[in-house]
């Protein structure tokens, strides 16, 4: 191998695949990143084994150049560490002994131990897969903000690992996204304007997806998602990522069980909302605040004993239904309304032991969350 | 207690009075701040007993008023976190009933608990110290500058803790700092412009003077030093910070074996100096790292086993003496290049088992470095 690469489109690459670079791996070869000089692409990939992250720098007579076809894998952090302090401009990447790795950029010569490129985990193209059930494209903007508010329900506990991924349901043109952790549960529908078989529903790692949106940063360009039995791959430009799926059934059942009509509900300004649940959650013990909905506000109390307590109100834009006191826990509570685009909420209470409803009220952004509410014994 | 003040001045206040605050003290007073509002100015302090820093936010129209004098002492942590969701603007702090604040702003309202203002811990204002050995005024950037240079060479390890302290030697005019941790010294000379007593030395904590001089923002002003025989006090507009001293005889020799003549002495850039400092410490097994001076340049070698190597080389601005190779310890190179100011550096080689000096060429930062070199078998 050797390449001419630029400092900066090797740093770009770099803070790409990184994010799947296992730090401490027993499995030194997890640790590494795989460079493979093609005749006119160099390609970056590292893998944790739950998701690989794979980054194309074509050639570009500014910024790229193959002169010899290879392939190395080098520890990620030793890599990086360095690549980040050299020069600005040109890097030469050269490897002629086996598994060593000479970087030359001015007077700056280093060479680095790697590994063989063959133990690197097998990376499968989207294109040679026996069974890809079904590809589409959505928009970064639109997919980002759904998973964002998805995985707010996800469950972070091993315990049942289904609960720790985000459902794929696919029904006609529309793909619904699902995740609960059996307190709360959280939807939004994403219209794919593919018609896709009935049936291919997946499970997918909440903590691989939430990394992968994040690294989609053209708003309005679109991401190609392709799924297939034991694989989603997401590719944008010059990145592609793929994740396991999670093996399972995710309990659909939840769906059923949302509330189809209710006591009362308010309609309320997304971020007045958020900062004065912000502001009571600071005192509040056990996460635990009280929403008193009464006379067109909404009354936010929180306290823990020896320490203070806080009251805060909002003004509703508008309330229908009974007035209602009702327990939340406000970590949960905070973790949606973090995660809303824009547009007000309409909140509904369905009881003192039933789930509140949350839903946007942007038709473009239909999310729906449920939270159970906290017994009190008061 | 009743003060009106507005969140802006709050949080500017809280800010500084924070860095003294111990975060779960087994002495609750000491995780509060010791809030009180005199006729005419609002002071706010926080004491982890080494450090005493007290903010005063005197009456404005525009910022601040007391109606009723008063004192409490509230959890800090509690305190800040709620200051910083409350909306901008006009805040009223009052306290009625001992030891509870009330917090209104808007439609929010916080009730914290808070503790008896007669435990907090005395601030000994300087006038009225017995005392007062000396009191002389620096420049804000010329003693940052000159405290992050010395403070570089002072122990983290409570073993000595003399060696913890930056000493403060006044000699006429001058007042030498100095610190050393047994392997490295490093020291500066600044023109206090005052003739002080011979014989009025300090040894001040490197830690509290280091966040000290953080605090000092205003460049071009000057901070009133006052030394007395327990204490060490700085005043800065607004803000009044108080270290403890420590007890015991700074190693005042540590002087005396500052190498007088050299067999080489090197002018170096110190930008590029420290960018290949940097690059061959990433690779530097036990932070070695190799330094040969000859034909005008200075090679930077380290390395590894089983990870890789770095050779770096750098052009030498002038060199005087013979060639040399000496092995530094990389970690306490680039402590020293990271707080220089500007400049060329000359660098004095005395032999392979003594100390390698370093001075600053700016004449208004005089500033020596001592490191000794590392042992090797080659």
């Amino acid at each position: 191998m050797l390449v001419n690469v630029t400092k900066e489109s090797l740093l770009h690459a770099l803070q790409h695949v990184l994010k799947a670079v296992v730090a401490n791996s027993p499995n030194p070869i997890l640790s590494g990143i795989h460079i493979q000089a093609y005749e006119k692409a160099l390609v970056f990939t590292a893998s944790n084994t739950s998701m690989t992250i794979q980054y194309r720098v074509p050639e570009d007579k500014d910024s790229m150049n193959v002169q010899r076809t290879g392939g190395i894998v080098v520890p990620a952090r030793y890599l990086s560490e360095i690549i980040r302090r050299l020069h600005a401009g040109w890097i030469a990447f050269e490897s002629e002994e086996p598994f060593i790795l000479s970087i030359t950029s001015g007077d700056s010569h280093v060479r680095l131990c790697g590994l063989d490129p063959a133990e690197f985990p097998p990376v499968h193209s989207p294109s040679t897969d026996a069974e890809p059930a079904c590809k589409f494209q959505i928009q970064n903007d639109v997919l980002r903000s759904a998973i964002r508010q998805v995985c707010v329900a996800a469950s972070t506990s091993d315990s049942r690992p289904v609960l720790t991924g985000v459902s794929f349901e696919f029904t006609g043109e529309n793909l619904s996204l699902m995740a609960t952790d059996g307190i709360r549960f959280a939807s939004r529908t994403l219209h794919t304007g593919y018609n896709i078989n009935n049936g291919t529903n997946v499970i997918v790692p909440a903590k691989n997806i939430n990394e992968i949106v994040k690294m989609l940063s053209d708003d309005k360009a679109a991401t190609e998602i392709a799924v297939s039995r034991h694989q989603i791959s997401f590719t944008a430009n010059e990145l592609h990522v793929q994740s396991v799926l999670i093996e399972g059934v995710f309990p659909s059942a939840v769906k059923n069980v949302i509330p189809q009509s209710c006591k009362s509900e308010l309609l309320i300004g997304p971020y007045g909302f958020l900062q004065a649940v912000e502001r009571v959650s600071v005192l509040a013990g056990g996460n635990i605040i009280r929403l008193t909905a009464a006379s067109g506000k909404l009354v936010l109390l929180s306290g823990t004993s020896d320490i203070g307590e806080v009251r805060d109100e909002i003004n509703l834009e508008a309330m229908e239904g009974d007035d209602f006191t009702i327990a939340l826990n406000g970590r949960f509570l905070l973790d949606i309304l973090r995660c809303l685009d824009s547009g007000s909420l309409r909140v509904r209470y369905t009881g003192k032991e039933s789930p509140v409803v949350i839903l946007t009220t942007d038709p473009l952004s239909p999310a729906l969350f449920l939270i159970t509410p906290v017994r009190t014994h008061d």
